[in-house]
């Protein structure tokens, strides 16, 4: 059976606590339950930091095994080199994913040093854009 | 039933005449039949042009009936403003695919004027970026 | 009696279509009626199209003849070389108009190709521009 | 009766003293007394500094009382921050005014500071562009 | 007993006069009585002007006998040298404060050159910068 | 009883070990003690890290209960767009202080990603920063 | 026989009617003339068109057939990504002409698209390029 | 007899009064009459203002009768596109003079709007630069 | 006995485990026992982490002791303000070493932060640059 | 007889030295035999140096009687202002030549301080290049 | 007596070889004779190159002994690091010269990597440059 | 025997004789006997010179024979393109060494065009450099 992780960057653990009354009480790991059932074929896994160290950590961990990573870096899609290398290092594929379309928000979010790491991007479907990963690596 | 637009820009009518033994022979339109197949609860459209004249035109024509317009407006995506405000001034929400990683090209290709104007871009995915966005709009 | 082209560039053909609620059901082609009825001495003509080439078609054809044009060159404003060479290259003096005020908008609006081609620009004012440009011609 | 002051920057009141065998005889106070005799159903007022705080002073003392500012900033229209501050803060309505084509210009002048707190700004038509800004106004 | 200045730039003077509805009828001068009493150890003095030449004045008239200058320069912090050596040649150590957060407004408003001249900066803080600038002055 | 956060960057904790004989033996955690004595009325916490991950988890932590954070990000003010992210999803308002002037020294450091964030900015009077953004915090 | 063709851009039929006094009265259809007089051991095709889409289709009819292309994209050089994207799709190799030399004029016209997907590039020897060009392509 | 204007911008009247242990007791008033002694044969002038508005004042006032200017702009020199106007509208010939290098300081300072609306520019060289630039201008 | 710290950054831990085939499967690990052995007379120590906090920590905790750095900080060498500054704030000299020659790299990588703060640099040349800045530092 | 002289700059002398199972053993002395033989209407001669001081000398030796001057000026072509003087100083007409497609390699090959001073300018065709100037030098 | 270097750089020695009758027929050689017989007090020398290693090498014979330079390095004024540098290491202080002013010319000539490295600058002043010059190196 | 050139470049003929009273009276010839000491087993040359087209004169002369170039080539580090060429175009390995740290210099030294065309580089650890860069060529 497949493995995926899906790895999510700094801030996205506040899914659903934050401003519950416009973004929902839905955390990520809820809809994350609604995408494993969604792919039974496949295992998926989740993993979350507000740390770059530690995303870098888990990068290394599993991305000469499994089959596919879905990473959404959050701010860190900004700044960080050192993902950037993490993901060129290892040899799982990998698809960058945003909630929102980055592009149309301020200008320093219209770089990212993963895109061009990654196969492919997927920005401004929402969660939607997670299972559209997803179903890309499986495919 | 809802209708899509599929609408591709210039050079995009050479897929399956242009390096066969690379790409393959198999041209957009084959490709657009599997496509219509593989969405029998909606009523898909395509349009090709290599100008940006009557890509204009087809999103005026199209864009306040249709449900979702599917857009890989190729070089002009760097390039035309125009198309941009064509896709501001109608009503049909669009997705922007590209097939290949605009962001691993020059850097020339990783600024897009359509972007901000659209739901969200998927890139990089190949041909099954089509299918996702039309997935998406359907969702 | 003296001739003067009124040429309207891409998307400014929705006037009227665009937003009704908003920006009222006048279409340009209703005022163009207005603007004749008050320019008795004078020849007005109208062109609009989405096509960069088609708009340099026309001013090739009427810019060795007429007394000038007024050009809202849309979009074509900010990428359009063409455009302004064509501008440059016939004898009938032009005054460039934009409805909006192009400077209190996106960054990319704020250069045009062709205010150093034109006599002069007219910007902000809405359609009362296209009557000050011609009335600046024809004095 | 509307009232509308006409507010000309640094070096405007050089007009008809500056190389008169090229640009006339004619200074600005000249043709102002025209420009009232044009509208009879206005109230025209004149002010001219070289000064970015006078100007500034002047805009304050009527930007509360008059119904339209005619500006031309000369110079101070591609430094001065403190005057386009001035006229956001005030409630009468201005626009900007340029005797040449300031794009047609050195670089440095192709940027204004003015422009996006004006209603709109008129360029390149001469002393004509005063009279069309006044008109606007009063329309 | 010390001596503080509290110099305020263009536009400045506007407040309690300028939409009195959202700021208040409170001019600066009535703060200005209220910032008086709060330090009834040290004599504050308070200088306003449009003029970049009437605050050089100012600042070379006390600058060598003041105990410190309190400065919110308004639109000349962007773009007066001018002011910033003024600051540079007198002995009296100045702060630079700021009603609103420039750094949340436009571009134009994040670079100062006043800073580097000046001993610290306090902005966004509201009327309260004035005195938190005048306390660590007298600290 | 008002609860506040003091949260230091990376390499404040220096203070106080660092060059003793210039910037005296005094550490951060002596001049806190002073702090929390000069607030009897409000609940002063102090939390320092190396790690921008830590910094982010403890603006989590508290960023929906107490009633303000007063930050000195260090140097992860010029490269953190992710604490920046996280100061705009919590409630609690912030006030960014700054020892030294940050506008003096290299270039990369006159730029903050955090301002925009937070309410205000002081910079350059030294600890005395942090108990003026207190003070401003609690009135 | 080989085959070459000779493909012009936007504005560049004006030729022997823009200015006749200066450029003369021979159009590029009389220069053309010439120019296969010259070539007898070759086929020369000629056409022209104001639209980007009208080049990019003419570039796909024949590019995979004739032995060479000598393009002059006029304006579009500068800015149509789209038809250096055509060039790189044929097989035919191509090669770019200026009439005049462009590097002495406008700074907006230092810059091709076209260049690096060209075999070489030869400007400001007048009409004289097309047929080096041409000589380069047969040897 | 010629006569010249020497012309002196912000804070060039602090020269005696600043840092008089470093830069001497001398005033440019008293420079001044040690330099009108040495040019016997022309009348000089010496005019100084804080205030741009009252330079240009100064400059409209001699610049058609008097047979020179020696203008050391101070910071307006970076700064004031409407002094460099009003030097290119008067008839007497300008040359800029510098007492320090202004290149060898910040950055800002590198730029001057004047240098090109003037003869020549003298920078570096002291006191001792405005007696070389009458000499130049008597010659 | 002096002491050394040999300092490696985010990524560095994958040698000899990444493509093996290619890189051979020498650890950094083992590398580091051969450079111990060819310095008798120093004590080498080694520390190596993804995390830019930890890396801190670490410089924090050795740099007031230890007679040497020899740090390779990865990618956070183009992106760390936070490192720089930690280097300055201690008082161990380092030299910045690189196994690959970074300028023959992306762009991005061309500047370093670390460079200024280091006593040197040593880059391109393998893991022999470890081995020639320890010598450095022990000479 | 018409006089041309052909001007090589730095690196061009190892031609045919260099790599030549790949670029063949032919030196430039030996093309130049070729190329004296095609044009026996006109004398030809050749000059190479690596240095910038010399490749000037020699333009003023013949630049006030040859009848051209066909040049690469090698990598001088990017960073000398002196060689472009120079050929704006003599009165021979200059033609650029450039064997590789300088637009197609790094970015800093694309700017040629030549071009503007030169007639017109030939790259990418190799060799062959010469030739074409030459030609177009005669006709 | 004192001793000073004129020293010219590339293409200055067509001074009166290059459009005679326009400059006239005045060579550098010819002008220095008048120069030295200027300025009795002091020995005068001259030197031209059109090679950057050849002014250096003079910089350093005579830097040492000297008593100052006045340096014309024509184009190399805008790309020499290595003559700054020569100017850096020695002890004659050393005055720039430009005949003409190059802030007035192209936008490459406005820089200057000799200014900050000399005592002053002269530029615009024609020959009389040279005189002034070495008048203030004998003050 | 292996053989190593070491090539100096501009103003590197100064040490010794440059300020002795810091850098002392060694010149780099003393310095490169102990070098040669040093490496019995290989064969040192020396070469320096001001001029750029002499050191790529040398860098062809012995850049097919010797086993490695180690080279300081001062200024022409930032400016020469034709010395990275020359680098590029022969076969010896060569190494760049810098005395001093270049990027904690101005601006303008932290670019080099020779790096990317070298093996790698050591900047800033003194003439120690020079042995290790031979250390490291030899290994």
């Amino acid at each position: 059976m497949k493995k995926i992780l899906v790895l999510n960057g700094p801030n996205l653990n506040l899914l659903g606590k934050r401003e519950p009354e416009i973004y929902g009480h839905q955390t990520f790991e809820m809809y994350f339950e609604e995408l494993k059932a969604a792919f039974s074929e496949a295992e998926l896994h989740y993993f979350q930091s507000n740390s770059e160290g530690a995303l870098i950590d888990k990068i290394h961990e599993i991305g000469f095994d499994f089959d596919g990573i879905v990473i959404n870096a959050g701010a860190y899609t900004h700044t960080s080199v050192a993902i950037a290398d993490a993901l060129s290092a290892v040899t799982s594929p990998a698809i960058e994913v945003h909630i929102s379309n980055i592009h149309a928000r301020e200008k320093f979010r219209h770089h990212s040093y993963l895109t061009s790491r990654c196969r492919g991007m997927i920005a401004g479907l929402g969660l939607k854009g997670y299972e559209l990963a997803v179903r890309s690596l499986l495919s």
